[in-house]
């Protein structure tokens, strides 16, 4: 692993180039107030992620042990593209965070490319201890949606990869079943990241009634709040990829709820020149990434993902703003409180996300909708990810 | 009437108001760039109106004869509510634009009281010469989604009016039989203002395919951008209340269409200085607007206004927004140009207005969505309305 | 061609080896009851028919006066393929029916070919001066079903008519128009007899919301009582080809409402050897409809069709059935009196009549659903068709 | 109450009847071929029924290895009214069939009360060494159609019952998991009959994609063939109660599936004296049966009922039907081999079931519907129901 000294001398290049710019001053002033220089708390958290690194070259089950009090637990319910994968490794990086399973369920690519794809992001980050769970092959209803090849063929860009883990390593039990017993084992603790689309998660609470409630909190990328699709016309991928599904976890999750939609992402975006120092880190993390990026890094620049933003270009790794609320208290600045639900019907808005502006549906539990994030933290989170 | 310089004291009046508190700077900044001081556009625009209202006095053809070759010529679908009534006053006050006719349909209340307050308005402003005409009673499925009694039972704030014109003025041709007549006798020369549900106007293009392409153009209140319903959870109340016709008149009007939605007229408030102002002024017009108007302006200040409101509180004419449009050719400043449609079905989405943000419904016809406006200049119609 | 001797002796045939079967019986004990000889029935309304024939050589007008008191009057609105001309050479024959105009509807084919193929019916039955309008080009909201080439690409099996009518000769008013005219004429005397989707009769209740009480009947070839499909899975093609203006007739037509549906035609059916008797008559009508009917004919007899229908083969002339009822009062001789309606989401079922036997709509108004019906009698009037 | 012997009498008498008009002749020569004389019938199965009866004095394992590998297998999932119960007795009295395990399913009442139901009927019974397990307590979207209280407040006619068994009897283990593990234990030889909303069966192929292959085939009630509905306009109780469940298990259920649609059992009744003998029977399962069934009795000649049912009156045990199925190889005389999916959406067709008599959807897999069944054998197979 690579000294976080020559890390910081990247990092810092990035943001002297965007200093000059003029464009990080602009950043910082949408963020929170904060009395510290902006490298200190850089600083800060590269050593607290430093020393969780050295307590990581332990076993498994003694960090488990050690540390379990303090750590953040989490299930991570993917369908391993590369913004999963941007997500998990995150996770991984993350200081005091413990990763208790990851869920797989078929939706950027088939269930086996997504269990495979898991596999390899947890070999390269040298977490293979970690269980990987196989889940639903199909949204509910079967009624398929393709995330056409935004991150490639097998979801990780394509990139060659001859030493791919087997997917032996894919524990026997089944993911619906994995997620309500380690939730039953740990209640009231786990944070269930959810970055796919939700069949699994769906099946769960169907299985275990009393699911949501033994959850600290729920944390899903997918849907809308202004009707803007990325896949049908009004419908963002996670959630018209199984709409059934996203339905049955709006209405049935009633413990805390964070939701980063679609429209949120496009937002708050980074700039590519962020990518471009990110990927730079001399790490075979960072080569890793630099190699299943590089597919949907082209499809970014086309016409039709210009359209799909909100407003103008930038870098967006969709799944790490839900995870990174899962990591950080203090990431989440501002947030919508809202019921709301999922369209089942109509030509354009079947799996559009619906908010209840005007409690039509007298609905008692609200979500969380992502309005401002730190996104200093942000970058810091994604940094980390790499180191 | 009241002489233009007693306008001006008023008026000044009203801005003094608010340059004492600042809010006029504010507004200013936010209008395009202009020259002149904004006194002095006011005086000009006002010179011009008044210019014109003087040639008002002869008689309605002569009027029609001598400056036909420059004039806009309206025809005018409404739902008589409150705002309905406003957009009227504003396009009979505005120099250079006559009105070929006003035709009714039901919506904010019955087919009844729309005929009644449109000649009820005619009467106030003393254009009893324009023809107005009956139309539809129903929905075209007649799945009525009611307006509530947002303007009162009546449509007009049930003010009492003793001496309220009788219905017998209504014309015995029907309203889409005298629209099609109207428009095939001023060929590519007639702007329709929609600002009603548009059970007319779809009724209009089944019955004469080519209605479309011999309008001038068409300029609709109604619709959303961003899913936010202000009758149902995402629908907007003109398309809610007749979303087949909706879904008919965007797909066959293949005229210029220009749309001022929900949203847009949320962003695009007065604050309530300028209503106070605006109803402060000693004219009949003034005195009758302030009698209709009472009842919804206190519904505005109700809690669930707020919420339905993007954000914050302020004076939203939404009808004079399109009529505006058809008036002053320099009043939009931004649109966009756009696919649009309306969803069919769903519980929370029938009738909300859709916009192909992808180009996947492949259609051709591009509308005009308005997003930015001259408010300064929308300001002086709206004054020059009640003047 | 066989000569109509030779045709009576194969008719007489048909029914003399029936009655050996002892089936003439089952059927005629099922009819209204009657005293008299079977084959006696036929001479009697032939010589009616014939009687009836000579009167209508003089004029239209004088026709129409002489015997307005007593006369059926009726509105036929087609899309004219190879079933509706059965049905309307059927009216031109039957003794004491007048016809009062001919709407047309795009459905089987375009409305031109809809027009000119009107135009040649009428020209073959010599009863030109029946006035024919053109009506909607398109459904409601343009999601055009297609009804294949069932009845040939023209409507009326692609059979050659180099002597074909000019479609000049179709009236300049349009079709909804002289509906409403028509009937607003001959108030509580008209029956309209629909055979095609049901546009052009959606538009006239919403033009004229009195329409439908100032008619005698409305008589509906469509729709179904058993979800059995002909076009969608469980929709019948002229309510799938629009099915909002089916959901409007039904809702909105509170006059005397007789349906017959797909279901019922096809339990209905008449042997195909009673149709190789019709066409073998020696007349110019029965070689017209030999040469126009082959396509279909041939068509009847492919795998699909035979799916279709309810049970068993044989020759369905479906819109003569809704034809014989506005016709001949003592045809009918069972019906289900219901609240139907349309359904109009669904992939399977839009554009499916829905017959609601548990009154769960709580709709008033029912309308009168085909049950059985006196074969006999039909056949009469099919015979008398082509004479 | 009447003795056996009384009973007896007025059954032949029921039936010698019945000979005499030839309906008896007429429906044995449908079924299939057998030499007996139906009395001896009767006598030979009550005869095999009587010696199981003495058999299964033994304990559920030793039952269990002695006879499994001439047994017929079941699992049963029901939402245990008053006609489950009917249909569970009839399967834990016929010869040669072991349950399994019989999973409960809300549906026509609670899930508590389900279960304590099936307990009920278990113990009446004296089988309570059969497993039974808990499941779905909603359908998959949880918008829930009442059974209303046709079966009564409790599914069982609201009887008393003082000695009702502990809902501790019911199993630890879900019913989902439970069907999963049983039918893994015994690939290719269960068969599941479901006469329930199907939440509990989508369920399971959802978390294990190999369940139907490994069933020996699937026992449906549930469903129309005529869009005849019992709960909504279109949709029969049990799909109408999980749309969503019925398409999954329509869909992916790829193992031999046989429904008894609702059509079918209303043309499948029998008549009230059969059920008066068969209540009046001499055993303490008849006198249970007496009293659950004395509510829903009364019910079925309410004119509701009578309106619901394709033709007259009569008595419908409608999930026995799918249980004689199950249980007899030659009860079953004709069914139709059709593709059939769920409509899920529209106001009066969401949950009908939908017979693609067309081929459109291009379905591979066809499912059997019934149409005609020996009504002999399953007299036959309800007698011995409460013996």
């Amino acid at each position: 692993m690579f000294s976080s000294a020559l890390f910081r001398c990247t990092f810092r290049g990035v943001f002297l180039r965007r200093q000059r710019t003029g464009g990080l001053t602009k950043t910082r002033s949408k963020g929170p107030p904060t009395d510290k220089p902006l490298y200190q708390g850089y600083q800060e958290l590269a050593t607290a992620s430093h020393s969780f690194q050295e307590t990581s070259t332990s076993t498994y089950n003694q960090r488990h042990f050690s540390t379990e009090a303090s750590m953040k637990k989490l299930l991570v319910d993917v369908d391993c593209g590369v913004d999963d994968a941007q997500a998990i490794m995150m996770a991984l990086a993350a200081p005091g965070v413990q990763i208790l399973g990851i869920t797989c369920v078929q939706g950027n690519t088939s269930i086996d490319n997504v269990c495979k794809n898991v596999l390899r992001v947890l070999k390269v980050c040298k977490h293979q201890e970690i269980p990987v769970f196989r889940g639903a092959t199909k949204a509910l209803l079967e009624q398929t949606v393709s995330a056409g090849e935004f991150h490639g063929k097998d979801g990780l860009g394509d990139a060659p990869d001859p030493d791919a883990p087997d997917l032996d390593l894919v524990q026997k039990e089944g993911a619906v079943s994995a997620m309500i017993r380690i939730v039953n084992a740990n209640p009231g603790e786990v944070s269930l990241v959810a970055t796919a689309p939700l069949t699994n998660v769906a099946l769960a609470v169907k299985l275990d009634p009393s699911f949501p409630q033994k959850l600290k909190g729920l944390y899903i990328m997918g849907g809308n709040t202004d009707s803007r699709g990325n896949t049908t016309v009004c419908g963002e991928f996670n959630f018209a990829a199984d709409p059934e599904a996203a339905y049955i976890v709006l209405n049935e999750f009633i413990c805390p709820v964070y939701i980063a939609t679609w429209e949120f992402t496009c937002r708050s975006k980074l700039p590519w020149e962020f990518c471009d120092g990110w990927l730079a880190q001399d790490t075979d993390k960072a080569r890793f990434m630099k190699q299943i990026f590089k597919h949907s890094m082209e499809s970014s620049h086309s016409e039709r993902v210009e359209k799909e933003l909100v407003d103008g270009q930038g870098f967006i790794s969709c799944d790490s703003y839900a995870m990174a609320a899962a990591i950080d208290d203090t990431y989440i600045t501002e947030t919508e409180h809202k019921a709301v639900t999922v369209e089942l019907a109509g030509n354009c808005c079947r799996g559009m996300m619906v908010v209840d502006h005007l409690d039509i549906l007298k609905k008692t539990h609200k979500v969380r909708i992502l309005k401002k994030v730190d996104l200093e933290r942000f970058k810091v989170l994604m940094m980390n990810a790499l180191k």
